[in-house]
């Protein structure tokens, strides 16, 4: 087959791909990075380029896809456009994935986290073999340990083995020998007494959190965080779970993916710790289920499908090795228990780390995301039930959405009749993100803009509806649509304004009604009244970023509430962190996956009822 | 570099190497087994072949190693000898490796070993998951076997929730759980309760084999056995060790070879008895301290040196994958405990297997090799110490010395003035092998060829001794050395006769020197005088195949031994496959480890006294 040269713009990346790729797969191929949210179906439309070539051929729909203006502007999909001459590709920034605002603190206070794990490391001053003490390397130390009282089997004899004899001599026989969990884990030169720690991982769909635990003081060392490169095969699990369903080699290709990715991270904490990757003696994940099934290297696909049954929901060890991690070459690889298919060890990590199980009065707790998860507690009792949101939040199907990197608009304020807005970074303005998804949607409910059942004022009806005509000139068609213009002079993908749709909006209304009717379901099943919540929990990185006013003001939860919210910030991520510091805590774990009651929405016929409830906006 | 062309005869191989390579190294590249006793050092004169080549380059002094007469016909060594341009090799028959005598069977009943091991195999037949019954794959099963009183942890995460979901559906969720040890072992489709299995090796330097042992029945299923490739780099262990001392991977190369042909076996096994290979649940391995050292990927290099100590004595365990093993997918690697660095697990394996820690009468037992080991008992201790054979009795650094293959001279005997042999196979001769040495040595003392102090008669002074013609007529001198044709009329290498000469019978009174001084030492520690003991045991293929008679001429032990003798076979072998299937035995084996006491003859005063004494010939 022969060959064609490519070049990708902005990034300057030429190289030469087989005539006929797709520019997604030329893109893949050489290494530049490009947002394929629906898993290069051709249906999000967020993989856009614009490509310069004297022949390719599309497929699909395209300008059905993207839209009339973009696709006359010269926009394509990079998973629907194949190259079949040299080309020149620029990828526009809505494609573009790398740069991405991401969580890594907790409200949870994890300087308090006493250490206590079952590993020790003993300091041995042994005596050299002589031909009257020719015991053996190991057997001398294995002896030593035991006259210090600490007992220890050699279950993994060939990374013990390996190099001991030289490690022995080199060292003079002053070596540290490490035992967890009544096992050998190691035997290092010197006395290495004060260095044990952890990696504790919060493995997101968007990005990955890696904290470095001191196991000594329970102390935070350094932190590290990167996007998922899963989002190459899809923005949400479903579309990845669909890529490996389609690719023979796909859970292969998923797992490395994450696999590297958290090996770099790693390998960030240890340079920035000054420390080495042999004392690192366990890693400890949390994440949805898809995520650590595909970290493990386990099949996902079962829970994409009704019943929704995972590989496995309790907690899991391992050899960190044997997932392919590098980095700790010593560590176990250790994840938190999961409640069901759609209630993850992110899940049961909030719970930890919150002490949501501890809770004496009524509460609400939800994660924002793709997936809403929601935990309710009510005496003692828990329940836990996944709203399936869909990625608006996360920017996905939406005209001009975009995850929450620089230049995402994450403000958005009604003044009067003014609009203002911020950005991330400060940046001009090239899209909009979840946090500035709720605050337009607010204020457009509360301009009048748009009605309770959602649907936004055409341009010609701002008159008679007496808007503002600041507002009513805001006011637009987008390919046959009514839209509203959020920042006229943006620096979007091919420089059209930051808008909001009224296919936007019904895409908002189907995220927030799902998230809503999952809230309402619970707290009936609990028998519970809202304004009998004493506490809602938001977690996670949206749940840091949205303003409780914006959330209640679309019917997020009861405007009651909104003096109740808290934020708790990476709470996933601490509770892998407290369950690496803490082998108790980590116990604790167990038993909250154990008692957490799982609703299944699926099987509710009241979920339909509820979720076209939830659909309609709040009056005002 | 430049790369000349090679052809191997008579296996026919031809390839392209470096130019500049050593016939050895081409021969290595090239897949071409080639034996190399010495390792490469250009000592032991067996790396025999003719080069016909344009331009070769000669190191080290090859006429003084080969001798004259072989130098002079255009025998060559093959790791002395570069290759400058294209070539054609012939390999010469005593540099073949690849056919050897292997002696499999044991004395000991191994019908008789009751099976007992901790591992069980649960038929589930579990309900398939619905949206009223959610759980996890992997905790439905868990579940399921603590119902049936199994419980389990889950340990290697990575290998058991791997395919899981797919093996459960395709099952119809139909499974056996395998559990051993407190943890789950393997999730196995359909009902496989009646198939366990454990495989037995014994990793001799020369040899190997390897049993397949059914662990519901505890009897044999098959046997396989090959040469030890590890051959190539070197015949005996210390040629190995300085193998991998001057090569910067040789563990891994060393490795690599027993790895791969462990592999082999099973395989082969497998094939035999027409099972699965994911039912092989461990493989139990013995050997001497630097083969087990090998196979887990230990440097051995300190075994070699005073105070010759090992990397580990004790018993070890780990996953058979680790080492590389890839025909028992879901086994653990067991190896039995040695005693010390130059009395390995094989010894341990020969304890164990014929009850030598239950005798109740005092008794010397001997595995002759490159190494003798020596095991002697009374009233319930045990005592073992090593006596350094030299190869001799392996045919090496024997003029016409050769493994125990088709066409070796296996037995010899005197009858009146007829010398009468027999070779293996049938074959014409080419070599003499061990056995073949001992009753050669026996009939030329009692002939009066050789004389108490190892002197063997000149050509010139047969007549002024009397000797009988036709034994006269068989000396000769061998490059200015006496020499005994034993078989006039042999193919060996180059079609010289098969002789005995001067050097040889030196050779063969170092070995036996040896291990005869070691008995007495030992039987002196255990205050014992020879006629005292009232068994004597024969391990191991020499033990197996040497006449007993033949031994008490030659001096290795007191005649009035020779009817106490009995011979064992591959009691060592027979341990490993014991301890396979039995636990209790396997932990005897512990027990045999930690009481048999060591005796280190290189601290012996007294060891160079006997030595010296032993290596006279006892008068006839």
């Amino acid at each position: 087959m022969h060959s064609v040269n490519v070049k990708f713009e902005p990034d300057n990346v030429r190289g030469q791909v087989a005539a006929g790729s797709t520019v997604a797969e030329a893109a893949s191929h050489l290494a530049v990075p490009i947002a394929q949210p629906c898993g290069a179906l051709g249906q999000c439309g967020k993989c856009q380029c614009v490509v310069r070539a004297a022949r390719v051929e599309e497929t699909g729909d395209q300008r059905a896809v993207l839209g009339d203006s973009l696709y006359d502007r010269g926009v394509r999909l990079a998973c629907q456009t194949r190259l079949l001459s040299d080309a020149e590709i620029e990828i526009l920034p809505v494609a573009r994935v790398g740069e991405q605002r991401i969580l890594v603190d907790a409200s949870t206070d994890l300087a308090a986290v006493e250490p206590d794990v079952r590993l020790s490391k003993t300091y041995l001053e042994l005596d050299p073999p002589t031909l009257t003490d020719q015991r053996a390397d190991l057997d001398r130390i294995v002896d030593a340990l035991a006259a210090e009282g600490v007992r220890v089997e050699v279950t993994e004899a060939p990374r013990m083995v390996r190099g001991l004899a030289h490690l022995c001599r080199a060292s003079q026989y002053r070596v540290t020998a490490v035992a967890a969990d009544g096992g050998l884990v190691a035997v290092e030169p010197g006395d290495t007494r004060a260095h044990a720690y952890a990696v504790a991982v919060d493995i997101g769909t968007t990005t990955v959190v890696a904290y470095l635990a001191d196991l000594r003081s329970g102390h935070r060392r350094a932190v590290a965080s990167a996007v998922n490169p899963q989002v190459a095969y899809g923005d949400d699990v479903v579309s990845r779970i669909r890529y490996l369903q389609d690719h023979e080699d796909g859970i292969v290709t998923l797992q490395g993916a994450v696999v590297s990715t958290v090996d770099g991270l790693i390998g960030e904490l240890v340079t920035e710790a000054g420390i080495d990757d042999a004392w690192i003696y366990r890693v400890v994940v949390v994440g949805n289920a898809t995520m650590t099934h595909l970290l493990w290297g386990a099949d996902p696909s079962a829970i994409a499908q009704a019943p929704y049954i995972p590989t496995y929901r309790m907690s899991l060890g391992g050899r960190a090795a044997d997932v392919g991690l590098c980095r700790a070459p010593c560590a176990r690889l250790l994840s938190l228990p999961g409640i069901a298919g759609w209630i993850g060890a992110d899940t049961t990590g909030v719970i930890l780390s919150a002490r949501l199980h501890e809770a004496t009065e009524p509460f609400v707790a939800v994660d924002i995301g793709t997936n809403g998860e929601i935990v309710l507690g009510r005496d003692g009792r828990l329940l836990a039930c996944s709203a399936a949101a869909g990625p608006a939040f996360e920017g996905a199907q939406i005209f001009q959405g975009m995850r929450a990197a620089p230049g995402a608009v994450d403000t958005v304020d009604l003044a009067g009749a003014e609009i203002r807005y911020t950005t991330i970074g400060g940046s001009p303005a090239r899209g909009i993100c979840g946090s500035g998804l709720f605050d337009a949607m607010a204020a457009l409910r509360r301009a009048g803009v748009v009605n309770e059942a959602g649907t936004m004022l055409r341009p010609e009806a701002a008159e008679p509806h007496g808007l503002a005509p600041e507002l009513a000139a805001r006011l637009t068609m987008v390919d046959d649509q009514p839209a509203f213009v959020l920042v006229p002079d943006a620096e979007t993908a091919l420089d059209g304004p930051v808008v909001l749709t009224q296919r936007d909006v019904r895409q908002i209304q189907l995220a927030k009604g799902a998230i809503a009717a999952g809230i309402q379901i619970g707290l009936c099943e609990l028998g519970m009244e809202p304004d009998q919540v004493a506490r809602v929990v938001l977690a996670g990185a949206f749940g840091s970023y949205v303003r409780p006013q914006s959330a209640a003001d679309i019917g997020l939860f009861p405007p009651e509430l909104v003096s109740r919210t808290t934020s708790v910030g990476n709470a996933a991520g601490a509770g892998a962190f407290v369950a690496a510091v803490s082998d108790q805590r980590r116990h604790e774990a167990d038993a909250i996956a154990a008692s957490v009651e799982y609703l299944e929405l699926a099987t509710r016929l009241d979920f339909s009822e509820a979720f076209a409830e939830a659909m309609v906006f709040p009056s005002l």
